[in-house]
């Protein structure tokens, strides 16, 4: 037989990427931020201090604060989380990681295992779904109003499953600034459903990376802070708040369950550096920053909304997102939007299609995903009105646009 | 049932971690690396110009690099692996990775299945070791001499294999300043056992990660660039050359391997902060700072040996190092070097015992890994002597330190 070495690649992995071809002329996918918001000259301040001061310490791993990650980092997190959202935590309940992407791996490699069960919201991230089919994981959705997770679905849910003898291990949950439909669930209702996984027995993995950036600047009460026992894994993230490429993230939870992360998390510890200059940064600045982040976000999701009902009227319907840094829009069924995505790519606009967002994947079929925080305000206006042109081309409709008959 | 945490938990979960205790005060363990040669003013200078020139990038995942990591970072490592061990790449055949921990996962998820066979060095890294075996795959340990793998003794255990119908996935190899027999492999023999993968077909895993620690400051021509067809598989990292908590590593293959690893890397990309600073230190600074830190390692070398000379005499027997951080060093059969490493724990002598580090672990039960390159020169001394003790204590052997009767 003649070598090839793709003879020796493991059976079951996806298809391997095309190679980048640069960044999209019109990009409202994934989770980029406001180039305008980066805090350079204050990172660069930062960096200079906190390097003169504790260089050093990159010659260790974990950087002189053992495996858990920067400590004035986490001891800014304990603070900061404390007066904004309630929590009653220490330095000790804070496992950093690269990312929230690498929190959720670790949580569920905690918890998981192949044909569990786990509880999602019926429209929910997409590298949360895929991570737990990735696993052999089943996920039920739980509808969504806006004001999160519907108690009476997720009652039924449970019970239909009880009824199977199945209990699922978590109901994974993005209570502030919901991704996808940006609602921000009440006190009341996170007390409701913090009772339902009390009484049926399962845990809650409350995802945290947004709320910072509610347009009033509030945050209600953590899941987590308004438990009693430790049946919430929480976990948020730097990325949405300051800069997706620092990759610093966070877990907290019980002793238990960050001692026993600790016990597999074997990388040699997540980017010292990026935790330093977080370190310095945050104590100094971080909410003056999210403060004036925030104001920018709202503005450009203003202006997305304001283009979106130029261009699309009634085809394209939303909710005004609580903060954030995208709106989740439906079609009329008549949309494809898995085809919409292909031919928008094509045309360098580049959107995130409603299947991968989405629990079941046809309730996504007519919805979208965009991300309005990174384009500037021409791009905005330019690529959906582009947009919505590509759409008229491919489904005939939106007929008018900016109240012209196409 | 009572509500337990702990009962959501996955069962084939290693144990959970003790709470970190502070580093330890004689500190041999690990990868750490020296203090001084951290060149904290030229980061810090490389952290200002990079931020200021470039930071907006961090607004968007990948820095406006791609998901193969940071492009200036990529094209110095082309030019400097070109230069000193001989490769012909290009950027589109390097991935950074967040440290060579994440680059060895990478690899093994591209190439392993559980119940698989790998070949590896019958001393080698031991969180390499730990790895394969997580994933349920056996290996098997090659002999070693002082120029590394002994091509008969793979022979023999590849017909081994053959008669019972097995293949070998990879070889993993770190021919240049082995871990942790700090040998170094040369060409001639790098070509036989490149012959003997073609001749058997199995892959090489090359970790070349100690590259630049030799004390020559010469690199041999990696087996990657010896081979005239993608069997090779190569990584590196800046974790012994710079700093471990940096967090910069790489895997560097065909872009067929790329491609296909880029399929499920999905992390959101690696710190980008750090190979910002990296890019621009190292293209400034790079030779002259390895030139630097390895007169210091060799120092620091030099001392330990002398220590153990003094402490142990004959007792400990080692090869002096070609290069790197470490010293590999074999008791009489008398010493159990898994009692020696708790006793000695618990007195703040930090050491990696040998069972840890071999293929086979009953072979490393007489062996201990040191770590000389971070510790300085007092603690070199007196940590080799209070070593010397605690063994006399436990095994009644070395009788004389210093020349002194205990």
């Amino acid at each position: 037989m003649t070598y090839k070495l793709e003879n020796f690649f493991a059976k079951d992995l996806p298809d391997a990427t095309g190679a980048y071809s640069g960044f999209p002329e019109y990009n409202f996918v994934g989770g980029h931020n406001s180039e305008i918001n980066i805090p350079i000259k204050k990172l660069v301040k930062s960096a200079e201090s906190v390097l003169l001061k504790e260089g050093k310490n990159l010659a260790l791993y974990g950087h002189n604060s053992g495996p858990q990650g920067n400590l004035a980092l986490r001891e800014f997190l304990v603070s900061y989380l404390d007066e904004h959202t309630g929590m009653k935590i220490d330095s000790g309940n804070i496992l950093l990681t690269s990312g929230s992407l690498q929190a959720l791996d670790l949580v569920n490699k905690l918890l998981l295992k192949k044909d569990d069960t786990v509880l999602v919201e019926e429209a929910t991230y997409g590298g949360a779904i895929s991570r737990i089919e990735s696993l052999g994981v089943k996920h039920l959705g739980i509808k969504l109003d806006n004001e999160g997770i519907c108690p009476q679905h997720l009652i039924q849910i449970l019970e239909m499953l009880k009824a199977k003898d199945i209990s699922p291990k978590y109901l994974y949950t993005i209570p502030t600034v919901q991704n996808p439909t940006a609602t921000v669930m009440p006190e009341k209702r996170r007390r409701e459903i913090l009772e339902i996984a009390k009484k049926y027995n399962f845990l809650i993995f409350e995802d945290d990376c947004y709320a910072d950036l509610t347009w009033d600047r509030k945050r209600p009460k953590s899941i987590y802070s308004l438990c009693d026992e430790d049946r919430v894994i929480y976990c948020g993230s730097f990325s949405k708040s300051i800069a997706p490429a620092l990759r610093v993230g966070y877990i907290i939870a019980s002793w238990k369950a960050i001692s026993k992360i600790l016990a597999y998390k074997n990388d040699g510890g997540s980017g010292a550096i990026e935790q330093m200059i977080l370190a310095d940064f945050c104590k100094n600045n971080y909410k003056k920053h999210a403060d004036e982040l925030v104001i920018e976000l709202e503005r450009k999701c203003d202006l997305m909304m304001q283009c979106l009902d130029m261009e699309f009227g009634s085809i394209a319907e939303f909710t005004k997102p609580k903060g954030g840094i995208f709106i989740w829009i439906t079609f009329p069924a008549s949309i494809n939007t898995n085809r919409l995505f292909k031919v928008a790519s094509e045309k360098g606009v580049a959107l995130n299609p409603g299947s991968e967002w989405v629990s079941k994947s046809e309730e996504g079929i007519n919805k979208i995903r965009l991300c309005f925080a990174n384009p500037k305000d021409e791009t905005i206006k330019d690529g959906i009105s582009h947009l919505a042109q590509i759409c008229y081309d491919e489904f005939g409709i939106p007929i008018t646009g900016a109240n012209v008959k196409r």
